[in-house]
């Protein structure tokens, strides 16, 4: 089994939020690969690891960071593999992460989702994989039509829900 | 010739942004095709457009939009492609359509790139595509590597700077 | 009994913020119905139930929704009725819903309250209501003619509160 | 003819953003009144027209201010009609007058536009209107209509431009 | 004994952070009066509070508000006094009160201090009082020179913090 | 004529924002000088300024700055007199400025005013004198009073705007 | 043993941060001192530290504050030695203290760290003193040499996380 | 002649910014380079830049960086000279970069000064040099010394400012 997508983190620290990637990329049985990398610790290792990733299978890069998270960015410098960046919440709400990921100079593009979001980047990353295999797409396909059953849900809760005025 | 990129906005007044991304996918022999939706004025229109893009071979979709930006989000609920969001910058420096584009509930990502940044956009898109197309692949490899030419020919402006204590 | 105002949310997990809207409505004796609804995870739902809302009787329609806050918008895109936009609290102390609920492109407005407002999304509905119903009307003449007795209430209050050198 | 909308100011530099109000409510031939008031330099003379305004007929009232903008709320301090609050862009975009403008006390809402958003404020009067006088809601059912035909335009002017690898 | 300064608030619950100016008052013995006041549930109590208070010998007002905080520029508009404001931390760190209370119209000051800043808006009037009363004077100017103290016992304290590379 | 007033600056710069000041104070008679005086560049000029300012008769000190605008907190860190600090627009609007010079720690308030806010500085430090000056206050109070003509000549401009629906 | 590096704090509240750099530098053996100093509260003191600091061989002054935070750049006014400030975290997430400190005026530098950043501001302050310090060099060296381990023990854990399509 | 700072910026788009840098290492006659390097697209040159500056007699590094401002980080992540950031403006007034550039993570210090701060970097850089070089620390502080010629100069100008009230 080789990985398709690889997730990196600048510290274990990060890991409660990285793992709702992990789950759901486990869930939809896409083989994936974590690793701790950093843009500032380990810059080498970084240039090393974007520059082979291509060459060991890997389609997509997931990169969460926070604060002046240059990581994602540096990544994308040295592959032409798609990147995306996970803004991870540390000063103004993790506005410092966010802007120091997705302002990236023509030429360079990050994929960046929202503060945390480390499930809609590995949905994401399977939305890419998907568009040159077909069995992902259709796990894709069945998660997001899944989606709707959580509103399904809220109504038969909100329908419990009894207020003399209220109309069921 | 199917377009494989679809570039979507809410009004031509986007187009001056938009068009960065309209060059570089033309240069690089992608086929593309641009259309304007919105998730206000046309709401059927745009949930049409986003069961439908799929079926008629499209593999990524690129859509930019300005202030309470809805569009990408809406798109991206009614496909399983993978959608770029590019913030038009309006309000505090686009800051309102970035947040409105890229704190997607869990489930439905966006992947969002700078403000006003469709450039990277395309590049981002073809990307994705070079997952399974190897000549993509190759123009993208082929334009990232030229990115450093911009450098070195910066490094030559910058010797011709002269100042007596300035060290060549 | 025929709901008067529509209350929609995008998850149960907004409710304990919604439901001051439905407490202060049900004290006014103002029919009103509540369901969940995604813009992300049930586009077509929104879309039928914001071109039916004004058929089966709805006058208002109050939207509450967190982070990219596109429910609001999308609904008032589809109907003529007046559409309340509550911001729930996400990023930035929920400066991320307020942006991306408030800032409607030109033809399509969304009356927006404070963040978490639902109190005052259901006042604001009252008294579009009351524009043509003299009942209404009075009750929320009599609600607001009410307020000050919060004030006389806190005076009571600080003139308990005892300093030398305060003068009562 | 009596006036049915009021639409206030706080001083003659803001009429170029409120005039956008004025002419799309005499296009819908809705009768409206235009006043210069301020909270700050004619706070009685704003206290008198907040509590006669219904008195007069008036069905709506339309506020506009910049900065610390206080204009909308101390009217709706005063009146039961609806209240409709326009930010005019200051300092930070603007977001000195949103915040001043939507973060009312429980109790006393203002329907809060986007910044500058005059001609938005006037649809969402003329949609409080409509819901008891039939005409002006067929007029607004018109209008929003029509919204489509500014993205067919655009789509219109997006099919002559033209690229070797754009697919029309 | 009259009241020299008068100390508004908008809620009892505002009290936690106004009473920091009552206690520093009751300490400098400068008689001082404490009400409840809203722009937006009591606004005539406002305006009858603001025009007769020089009359009952009122030297300074300090007004704490916060969210769209209009009550100290409301008070200031009918009022030659002085008028101190005091941002009540509510959304965005108080910012939304900040920007409320200082940004008023060229003619209306209002002296704005910091977030929760109930200290030193009572320093503040007095320094105003002192101007035309030495007793005061004196007591300001004793009560700075105390600031010192302050960081000469932070500095013993320092002293006493024990590294085998700190240089005492 | 011994100025009551003292306006201080970092730089000529700001004179155009600072005159603003010196104009309504010459026009209402109130003795005042202009120096430029900088936290940064004469620190000790800064401080002998702040010390000696009462003894020459000074009444209030108005301080303009903008950036790190440390000019007003630091005059006030060494006078009793009461301090009016007006940030000059800089970065961000000017809330570098007003948060630099807002934010002051417990005991040495600096009265804020909006950003380039100098005519409202000058008014309130004519509101401070005006405490023990009969001839100041009755000025103060007939600027006050003459507000209000503002917005009634924008009336009676506004009376001239024309439309079809538009009510006299 | 003479202090090379001077920590300055503006109240022993701020010690929790600031000890930090204290624990770095005792461990690195670089000798430190570490005194309360307030801008606002003993500005004299302030002056003669900053004019002796030199003289008494110290090479590099560490200033942290909080808000409205004046210290670092009222020092660096009265020095010529490199002054590093630490924004102490208060309101906007440390946005008040980091823009105060940082935004100097042409000619005054602040070298300015992360919110809270005391840990960065000692290591700062020993890569200035290893310009001259052949030991001291050594030190720094080793120290960032190290940073790795802590992403190859991260690596070691992420190793543990045990998924069933997870790849080692 | 052996550079002693090295000046780093992403484009000759910077220059205009960057030069206030060079001006004024040149006037002080301390010898620097410049040069361009990207940490986007010219990463193994960054690298290699970074580890060899120290060897080549480099004392201080800075770098001028906007929008995701990686570049001043990725250098000091290689080297243990003193680097100096200065955020060039862009999105936000440059809070884009300034936060990319100063929130660093713990070990890897970055001295960030104001946007478009070149100058103060230059200052700060031959502050640090003159730690062990007695000939630039005359210079900085003949430098530092001069600084109030321009307040003086200034109050020379508003000296001849003329109000019939103003005293001079």
């Amino acid at each position: 089994m080789k990985a398709l997508v690889s997730i990196i983190m600048g510290s274990t620290s990060d890991m409660p939020v990285m793992e709702k990637a992990c789950k759901w990329l486990n869930e939809m049985e896409i083989p994936f690969e974590v690793n701790a990398l950093s843009a500032h610790r380990t810059p080498q290792a970084v240039e090393k690891f974007a520059c082979e990733a291509q060459g060991r299978g890997i389609k997509v890069i997931i990169a969460g960071a926070g604060m002046a998270a240059a990581l994602p960015g540096v990544i994308a410098a040295s592959t032409t593999l798609p990147v995306i960046g996970v803004p991870i919440k540390g000063m103004l709400d993790g506005l410092d992460a966010m802007l120091s990921i997705i302002q990236m100079p023509p030429g360079i593009p990050v994929a960046t989702v929202g503060v945390n979001g480390a499930l809609n980047a590995a949905i994401l990353a399977a939305e890419m994989i998907a568009l040159g295999d077909e069995q992902v797409a259709q796990k894709v396909a069945a998660y997001k039509a899944s989606l709707g059953e959580k509103i399904e849900k809220a109504n038969r809760d909100l329908a419990q829900v009894s207020y003399e005025f209220k109309v069921n």
